[in-house]
């Protein structure tokens, strides 16, 4: 693996691989010694356009694992953050040796730019960029579907038939998009519910089914429901009356919890708006898998930058990170 | 040492068995290669919801020293800075993998809040909490009075019989209500001096003598005066007409410098207002231990970080850690 | 070398060591494994009273290839941003037992008078004060000329009857002043190019030619143009009618660029002004050094750091450096 740009244009097998790594780097994180001396000597800049601290300490604390030196580069107000200047922070990052650029930016493709440019050459692995992917974010999703479902260490498989419904604002949502791309690529059968001001218009050539009403949604008992994050402003530019009113239509509450099977797994990519789109009831219910996401998010990074920093492996060589030895 | 909340609850043998590590960690320092290997795989992550770039700097420099992976987390102006959310960030923390967290937050009681719930199961570390408590700058200052009127390496001392006056606004300072629970522990005899109005209400009942005379506390020859600190904002708060007036009635002048016995110590949290609380004179005199207090910090965050990362340790096992080895 | 805070008192043999150490820290970038052991242990704090990220991570980049721990310290709008703390700010910063402090200050000769104070022991590296000098800027510039004039690997030589026409805001930049200095003690030509009020008062004592007219600069056929960010707000102060105006006469467009000899080099310190100071062609040209001078920063800043830490050495023990063993 050269860059990780989306997941739209990930191969199965290749998908499924980044997976099975990230399964042995949850081995490693549950030792007493967590450090792999995999990438000494490498150098993983955090260039963030955005706020998000969240993202970037998950990052960091991947790659730290991993033994690679960490810089942080918060482009954000700096003379930087202007689009124009995209060439020659690259350039800079490329002249300081960084061998990998994990890169947030709020223009959808800025990740796509620096990986086709000839300004640098290191890997480039997109965090979030405008309203168009945020690719680990779904490859830890499809981790934590798999755990769960499968069982932990259920390497070499997909998700094929696992039905996952997708409920918010998917309009704006970049974790949506690389959810559809890389749950579908796997198998699963994916339906997105949400509002029409909510949803994208070029959603019917999507690899989904479409619904307006989530209860509609629930009488299929899906596998996976996950809930995205509302954001007020965007709630409003939607035209809702207030917050109870989308809460009641499209929040996972108490009552419509109690209609999933016991079995299905409640999802969040976090930080929830608890009692808006989805209820404490349900953020902490057993069924939720909110912290196991963020937990995964760290071993699906660190799989993402191992291959990505070590170029392109077959499983059988990528699995044999976990026995490389711990850090003495 | 499971985490360190507050002075108050800590029990004598184990503040002198953490006095007696931290002296440990200071022969460390001493050395040309002051790095151990003690905490390396283990993450520390520094939580700040308020800027102190000195107490996150000294902070870090222990993590490092121990070999620690170090991860800044500043909360001040992002969205997780709002109470409701430190249950979220907590959450996080604790999946991403911190083995410690080092928390500063303006509301008393919030370190507590953290070791106390299921959110996160790392060690918490207080690093000032509101007006609450701020353990390891006492911890610090006490170290800085064992090693100045005991000598260095004077471990399994205590402060039995030392005579402390801690002068200035009592009712805002975390390192006041710190020092009193501690020296106390410690056997140390405190006096405290401040204006009425800088008192707590509840101040009778702490296990120190008080008075609003700073020259009727000096004749009594005290072994070490701790000033404090003193906040523009509070002091008009406190109906002072003006900073000669406070400085003429609390401050710490050279007159008053020169009636302290020869071998007395005179200490300050940091940074000083030169000429409000202190005057230069104080601040500089051979007296003063402004500095050992800093370079104290370290070795006693370094203390700290491995006693909660190593679990609770007697005296004789803990103290072996300056002989296991160099970092090669 | 003790400390780093200026060019202008560089002896010749010094000056030439650093760039040997650097042509040695280059070949160790060329490696798989880019990270020697030389500064585990050591502290190196990145004191920053001005915004430069650039500057920042190249330093930090440096330092961490070297094995230092790396502790950032942003002092931009805290409170210790103001002049009267720097002396606090540095005792904290020898209190933590911090080894090397590097600066950056809007106030000329900051960190002279760190270097020349008691309050710290660290070695001092002057990253920038005010329009002073920005040294390892120069001295990047000097190894980047000699490595394309002379080639990789001339170790010892110096840069006697090389031309060097250095063009713009002569008056308010230290990274002209810097070279200035070190050309001139290397040996080289120095000639500067700029509008009457761009120049400062005393430039006809300094060891350069001067002119205002970039045409007559360029007849002489220079081996090196070195174009200098030109700050729009400063251009206005110097009375120009327009951006236009100014790149017209004193930028280097393509045209000028045409009339340049075969193996003449263009350089800029960053970040480039397009269309105004340069063109993109010049920039992007085969002559331009532009990004091997940020490449060529980190090795100077390694040797920088690597000679202040290990003491002024001579240059037969500073080149065994190459040949210490890689991290293993």
């Amino acid at each position: 693996m050269r860059h990780l740009l989306s997941t739209r244009d990930l191969g199965r097998d290749e998908a499924i691989a980044i997976l099975d790594v990230a399964e042995d780097m949850a081995d490693v994180a549950d030792r007493e010694v967590r450090k792999l001396p995999t990438l000494r000597g490498k150098t993983v800049v955090n260039l963030f356009f955005e706020d998000s601290t969240r993202t970037r300490i998950s990052f960091e604390a991947a790659a730290k694992r991993l033994s690679a030196d960490v810089i942080n580069f918060s482009a954000k107000g700096s003379s930087v953050s202007k689009g124009e200047s995209l060439k020659d922070t690259a350039q800079t990052l490329a002249a300081i040796g960084a061998d990998a650029v994990v890169i947030r930016h709020g223009a959808s493709g800025a990740p796509l730019v620096l990986a086709q440019s000839a300004w640098i050459d290191a890997a480039i692995i997109n965090a979030g960029d405008g309203t168009h992917e945020h690719p680990t974010q779904a490859l830890l999703d499809a981790f934590t579907i798999r755990r769960r479902l499968h069982g932990r260490g259920s390497r070499g498989r997909a998700l094929d038939g696992v039905s996952v419904t997708i409920v918010g604002d998917i309009l704006h949502s970049r974790v949506a998009r690389s959810n559809v791309w890389l749950l579908s690529t796997l198998g699963a059968e994916v339906t997105l519910v949400a509002p029409a001001t909510l949803l994208p218009v070029g959603v019917r050539d999507w690899p989904v089914a479409v619904t307006y009403d989530l209860d509609e949604a629930l009488d299929a008992i899906p596998d996976v429901v996950m809930m995205l994050r509302i954001q007020s402003e965007r709630m409003h530019a939607a035209f809702f009356p207030n917050a109870r009113e989308y809460s009641r239509q499209w929040g996972l509450g108490d009552e419509r919890l109690a209609r999933l099977a016991a079995d299905s797994i409640v999802m969040h990519p976090g930080p929830m708006n608890r009692g808006l789109e989805i209820s404490s009831g349900a953020a902490d219910s057993p069924r939720s898998t909110v912290l196991e996401q963020v937990a995964n998010g760290v071993s699906v990074r660190m799989a993402v930058l191992y291959l990505a920093l070590s170029g392109q492996r077959g499983l059988a060589e990528s699995t044999s990170v976990s026995h490389a030895g711990s850090n003495r």
